[in-house]
């Protein structure tokens, strides 16, 4: 597979933009979510969990109860690629379905 | 429900050796842990939650890839309890059957 160009920081400024909540924390992505409970919490990780695999490209997931930290970079481009921003805008969708 | 005691030092010493490679670090259950690939180990988030839920006792979570990290408390009792033990327990159990 081929390791996608990593983004320019006016790519990433644009790009920003098409997001819900996110910002950029030490040349990541990185967003908090907020669910009604763990069962909210823990389905939405399921759902990103098959986003992912089906990708090949995984979130740093971070879960206390009802709280979901996620955290999302390409290693192998050393940074922020187009990767990172599907699967943010997948995050996204998912998580409007489920109440955060 | 009735909030569990807190466990002595004592009786934390004793519980931690019938676990499997948990640490108690800045008074919490701590345990780190492998899988062969994300697969196998969201798969064991999904079983531990499961398991969680129906205890009403929640782990702290931290999964990139194919690592999890896993810290325990009970935040009602301001420590460890027979619920972080048994939460333990039930990690240990599922994690050897998925090749950790």
């Amino acid at each position: 597979m081929t390791i996608p160009t990593r983004l320019t920081a006016g790519q990433i400024e644009q790009d920003l933009q098409t997001l819900k909540g996110w910002r950029v924390q030490e040349g990541k992505l990185f967003r908090e979510l907020k669910f009604p409970s763990f069962v909210e919490a823990f389905g939405f990780l399921t759902a990103l969990a098959l986003v992912a695999e089906r990708m090949n490209h995984h979130p740093e997931i971070y879960n206390v109860y009802n709280r979901v930290t996620l955290t999302l970079t390409t290693h192998d481009a050393h940074g922020l690629t187009v990767l990172d921003f599907e699967l943010a805008r997948a995050a996204d969708q998912l998580s409007e379905q489920r109440g955060e």
